[in-house]
């Protein structure tokens, strides 16, 4: 069985125009799953998806990015592995399924489509200044939302 | 061009397992809309569904059904078109898509995704005792968000 | 249980660019199963797709077309239910998907997906002056290959 | 820039039940693959798929498989990054489209979808014992087909 198969895939889920603070924590929030040997899965495109890639780079990790469209030249420069899809915003399903557990960082609609698909595929999502749905695990910090997405204990 | 095109299409999307009032809300909102002549959209399935379909059936009205799986029999009775996708939860998407305006009641994450799904591609999304988000409009009963749904003013 | 539902569903596939022969066996095909009161169900756009529904409207016939793209202004004038799926060329197994039998007409790359996936989904797949692939049944005429549709004791 | 990045996708795709000569070219076939550095992509079931995936990972290559359904754990054990879908045979679609080039071995209508979708999407299609299509490079042995998907230089 292969080595990279065994490590968690952590979804980090957020939008393209995110304010300062989400950029940061999204960056944060991908150097941590980097340095934790974690791979980082996300939407592939720009803002908290290529904040939390750069920081995922950073530290050496593996980023995955399911893309909307056609062209992996569209993914962010901090993907290694662009996977295109041709399916448009229906693309969110796929970045839920793809995930072990979800951090959800800031987002608008897209973000919350990915979030409701989190909970009907059954995943951990953790939330980082997003949107207050019952069912997402609230986190104070970067730190805090990744050492609850690695954690095997993590509680409801 | 077809007499069937110029209607509208009002999508009424909401759990498989809704409470009695939901269900009573559902037939109601089904109703309206079939003695409006509008087409009933939705997921094809049991619950808020069927109650809208059969509500809408009742009235003599067009009802399509966007089913996830491969078969059509999974149809509801009431679905005069089941379209099958094999998209499994994925097939939220297009329910919004094929809709011109939603109407959500009760539901769980599904109808979540399917509201996010809605304001993700600009429609209209009217709530009838549903998730408290951010852009949905607010309908005090089943009258109300089929009269706000058939407007052609309605202001947000 | 709805009328409309006990209709048998033909599938038309065929190309956006066809020539003569292809557009008149594809108005025909589309008339007779308008004639013979089955629904016609194809890709929604130009070409055969358009032929084939043009003929089955003017006999009545209901007809449904499911997209590619965002947009039911998409499908040409004479598709009475257009469904958008957003799905690009992967709508192609929708098509095949929702059809209880189909019928190609010349085509291309499109249409020999189609003609997979009507196999792959164990429908029967009549051909007209289209590939030769293993497992298509070849018609003659227009008129034969709506004949065999139709049939209920068609035999391999 | 990630390195991988610049690495050649190299589907294969075939069927699940091959007979020896296919599996036994699948394997060669994967196994060229990995040792020339490229990524091996395949739909990440058994039969083509796992012996091309076998073959990489000897020589130490990258494998993705496109996987049908919801689980990563449907992917044969020679997957390093299996990205599920849940679009069933949908995602045959999906094979293609995240390949610079394609090499078919053997096969049966799913192979034959993947072809057409290869066709679709403009990439070059490189047939070993397979649907003979109007299109596909046919190449006489494992390494050939390898050669071919590997030159820069490929003519039709």
């Amino acid at each position: 069985m292969s080595e990279i198969r065994n490590k968690q895939i952590i979804g980090v889920i957020g939008g393209a125009n995110p304010n300062e603070r989400a950029l940061k924590n999204a960056f944060t929030v991908g150097s941590l799953i980097g340095k934790n040997n974690a791979i980082l899965l996300c939407g592939g495109l720009s803002g908290v998806m290529e904040a939390a890639a750069k920081g995922a780079k950073k530290e050496g990790g593996l980023t995955i990015g399911v893309l909307p469209g056609y062209s992996r030249y569209e993914a962010n420069p901090f993907i290694d592995i662009p996977i295109v899809t041709g399916l448009g915003y229906s693309r969110n399903s796929l970045v839920a399924m793809n995930s072990d557990i979800l951090i959800a960082i800031d987002g608008q609609f897209g973000t919350l489509s990915e979030i409701a698909y989190g909970c009907i595929y059954k995943k951990k999502v953790i939330g980082l200044n997003t949107w207050n749905i019952n069912g997402v695990i609230r986190a104070e910090s970067a730190e805090k939302a990744v050492e609850l997405a690695l954690s095997n204990t993590l509680k409801f």
